[in-house]
Formats: C-alpha cells, structure tokens, sequence
C-alpha cells in the first residue's frame, strides 16, 4: 500500500472527493458508530461512494486509547472495495488503520495549501503522536517552512518528537506552553484526543491558520470557541457533521458563529476566493472525518493494486 | 466455513442471540444503507454486539438483482470479526453473502421450532431461490415432514426446484396457484424479493404457521396486512426495524393490527407460552433480518476456524 500512494495523486483526490461531497454528489450516509466500556474504545464505520464512480467503499475504523498498555496501537481497521454495477467485494485493505491515518495527514495539507497564510514562518504543532508526526510530514508537501514547535502534555514525548522530526530534515522546540507555540507560529495544526479546548482566540495572533483535526466524535476539542469568533474564514470538511460534533459544534452552540459562517472544504477547493484573502487574516479548518477520504484513498490503492502499470 | 456450522449448535447461538436482543442486552445501531441505480442494487451493513462477547461484528451485504444477466449470484457480501478489547480485526469473513443465506434459513427453523403447529402435514415454500431451498432444508432440523409444495412465478423454476429438492429426500409437488399451496399446508414459509402481497388472509387455513423472509426493506412485502389481522400470534424478529419495514409494517399503516400486537422472537423464546397455544391457531413470523444473527454465525465461524478442536 505504501508504494500506492503517491502524495500529489492523493492530495489531488482529496481535492476531488472533497468538491464532489460538497457538490451532493457523493452518497455518504451518517457515520455507523459503535461504543465500548471496559476498556473504552469505539468503532466508526465510514461509507459511501461518489456518483459515476465503478466502487464503493465500507471503512471500519477502530479506537481503544488503553492498548498503549498491551503495547498496542490504539487505531487499527480496514477498507473495503466493492463494485458499483455488482455489489461483489474487489479489495479488502487490511491496513490497520495506516490509510485512515494517512489520508488524515493528507487532508491536512489540503486544508493547508488553500487556507495558510503566503508566508508561513513557523509551523506549530500541538501533539506528539502519529497524526501529529504526519501532519508535519504531509505539510512538506504543500508548504516550505521546516520551523517547527511543537507542543504535547508529555514533555518526554514533546523530546521524543523533537528528535525524530529533527532527524527528517525539520528544525523543531519545543514549547514550554502552548501560547509560546501560538506566538512563534502562523500554521498551526492540532491533532490531540483531546476533550478540553487547547487553543483560545486570546493567543492566536493575525495572520494564523489552524487546522484541528482530533476532534473526530462527540465530546472531543481542541478549539476554544472564541477561535472561531475571532477567525475571518471557518473551514469545516462537514456541515453536516460538525454541526453535531467536532470544534465547530462548540462555537455554534456557544453562540459564537452560525452555521452560515461555515464554509465546506469542498467549496473553498472549487471556489478559492472564499478562503483566505491576506497574510493578515484568521482562518480554521475544522475537520471531523468525512467518507470521500476513504473512499479517495481506497481506490488510489486498489487501482494500483489491480490495475499495477 | 461449512465445516464450521453444526445446525443445532448454529440454532441454539441463533437463540441466544434474539434472546439478548430482545432483553436488551445487544447492542445493534440502526442499519445502514447504500441504494444504487443502473443496475438496481443496495448494500447493507449491519454490526454490533451482545454484552460481555469478546468480540464485536461488521457485516457487509450487497444485492444486486441483475446480476444473472452476467450469470453472477445477486447476493454477496463478507463479516468482520473484531476484538472487544482492543478493536483489533481477528478474522474476515469471505463468504460471499453465504453466512447470510445460513443465518436467514436457520432462523427460519428456529421460528418453525417455536410457531409451527404440533403436526405438520404439509410444506408450502413460495419461491425457488436459494433462500427457498435452504428455508426447507433447515426445516429439517425442526420438524419432522417431508410433503412439500411449492409455487414460484416460473413454473420451470418450480419444476426444477422440486427435482433439486425431491433428491434431497422431500415429496414435492409444484403448486398451480398459492391458494392450492395454502390449501394443502400448515407450515408456509416465504422466501421471494416480492414487493406486492402474495399471500392473503382468506387462503389461509387455521392451524397455520407463515415465515416471511423476503422483504428484508423498504417497498418489499410478501403477506397481505390481513394476514396479521387474522393471526392469533404475530411474531417479529425485531419491533424496532418491522416498524419502519416489512410486511408486519403493511399492517401496521394498514391498521389491521397495532404495535402492541407484535411480540419479538427472542421474548417467544424466552417465554414460549407467549407462542402458538394450540394447533388451531393462526401464527406468523416476519423476519426482517437483524445484526444479532450475524453477530452469532459469525462468532460460531471463528470459534471453529481460530480454535479448531
């Protein structure tokens, strides 16, 4: 699967399946969800397919946040590749969870490349685990700046990715405290299991755009509600799902924004002038975690996969 | 797999499961639902689990109805076996739609066990699908005749359906029309993707049992509403889905029965005094299809496959 996913492709697909969801043209069904107590953990099943397409795609992914204690990952699961004309399975991708992790990262940099500012100088990171090790990978792609902080509640960890990123090619601090992060940065990304806000509108100065992209299911956040007060473009990749979940959810039901102030990814790819219109301005991008990820990523793989050139 | 189903193993699990369904004790979210045009199909995914199993399912199935033009079975599908504990996938299943067939036949027999009347003297099966030659042949497990009728619209299907069946040891007789099916059985099953009523009240005699499978959605039916108005005995697979689909839900609307007249399966076999009290009574069992039967075959598979004896 690794050598399936050539970055630009993806980011291009990304950029397609994005536009097609915001154009109604993909069927994309609310989220299947599943919890568990005893250890916590949940599962999210993710499907649908986007209109004139040959597949459709069922994602199952799974989160059990103590399997750190078994010397487990917490994130695993797999894609499946169906036909459109006969219903029969084509492809299972028993990725483990890597093509959800991935097309994350992926998204991140479209949100990136559409919405930071012309300039980035300095590239924040708040959190230390895979998708915020990603996140900076995948920016590579879309931006050139490798001034990097980053921020975690663990310094060990905050070290940890200092080091390994510094060992691919980016210049990394760590922030003694996130407003230090907020000061040094101008793109920031967030990519925590957190349920308490992090950043506050207060700490974020002119010219920053935010990605948030942890807060995947009821009651996660990252962003205060005042981010999205302050901010002068409100990115989210699903109306629809972040008026029930995500940071946006917060700022709606907070008062802060109305869902009018909120614009899908999808729009901003077909229609860039309604994202950022200077260095000057706030701009976030909310995002949940929509099916046309999967169901991009799902086919870049099978159709290298089937189809080997 | 098939070396893995022993059928009274298989419908005693089937038992246990509706049994936990109805007592609340599984943890079954709606289904979810893809419909495709040109060619017509639909995808369902069903998933959950039963409390304290250590393992929860996803079960993917398809339906494509003209899949014989390209001589392909029109069902297919596979199920995803999961940890509890740690979301870790342990097996997927690819049976082709296969445990499916199972699971919808042996439950079929499990409705026979607990409905039919004490001395069945006939057969009707209406339809000659591989579904409404599995119902038959699960039949077996539970009830100890072998005169058979059947009636589909192909007469030349019907006709190769009793040659098929007759080898397999049953007396059967192609029925000219329903009404003489009816006439000449006490135990009637229904196995067609029928969307017009093909049973009625009037042909039904007393001392009847009907099992209806077909209409697992919207649009489709196989039993006239009065059919429920006349029964003594209605019995769903699950009150939540024969609301909203199902032939139990014509006659809901139609208002010849009201929601409180519906007993769930897993309460009939808890409590099997709440079933048929004499052999003079009508009964009926919609069977819409629900997650906990995948749930238990599946378990029941990979019990056998991962733990082999």
């Amino acid at each position: 699967m690794r050598s399936a996913i050539d970055p630009a492709r993806l980011i291009a697909r990304l950029e397609e399946g994005f536009a097609a969801y915001s154009e109604g043209r993909a069927i994309v069904p609310p989220v299947g969800h599943l919890s568990f107590d005893d250890p916590p953990g949940d599962c999210h099943i993710k499907y649908g397919f986007i209109q004139n397409d040959e597949h459709f795609v069922v994602k199952v992914a799974t989160g059990f946040y103590h399997n750190a204690d078994l010397g487990l990952s917490s994130s695993n699961g797999l894609m499946i590749v169906l036909n459109r004309k006969t219903g029969y399975p084509e492809a299972v991708l028993l990725d483990e969870g890597w093509l959800t992790d991935v097309r994350t990262a992926a998204t991140g940099a479209v949100a990136a490349k559409y919405l930071a500012p012309h300039r980035v100088t300095g590239i924040g990171i708040v959190g230390t685990g895979i998708q915020a090790r990603l996140q900076l990978e995948w920016l590579r792609q879309v931006i050139l700046c490798s001034n990097v902080n980053v921020w975690g509640r663990d310094a060990a960890k905050a070290r940890r990715y200092r080091d390994d990123m510094g060992k691919k090619g980016f210049s990394v601090d760590v922030a003694p405290r996130i407003e230090d992060l907020c000061e040094a940065c101008n793109l920031i990304v967030t990519a925590t299991p957190s349920c308490l806000p992090l950043l506050h509108g207060g700490d974020i100065r002119s010219g920053t755009h935010i990605t948030a992209v942890g807060a995947d299911g009821g009651g996660k956040q990252e962003l205060a509600p005042d981010i999205f007060g302050k901010a002068d473009v409100c990115v989210v990749d699903s109306l629809a799902q972040c008026r029930q979940y995500g940071d946006a959810s917060f700022a709606l039901q907070a008062g802060m924004i109305s869902a009018e102030d909120l614009i899908e990814l999808g729009r901003v790819i077909r229609h860039p002038e309604l994202g950022r219109k200077d260095d000057s301005q706030i701009t976030v991008a909310d995002l949940t975690g929509v099916a046309v990820q999967d169901i991009q990523i799902a086919r870049l793989v099978t159709e290298k996969v089937l189809l080997p050139s």
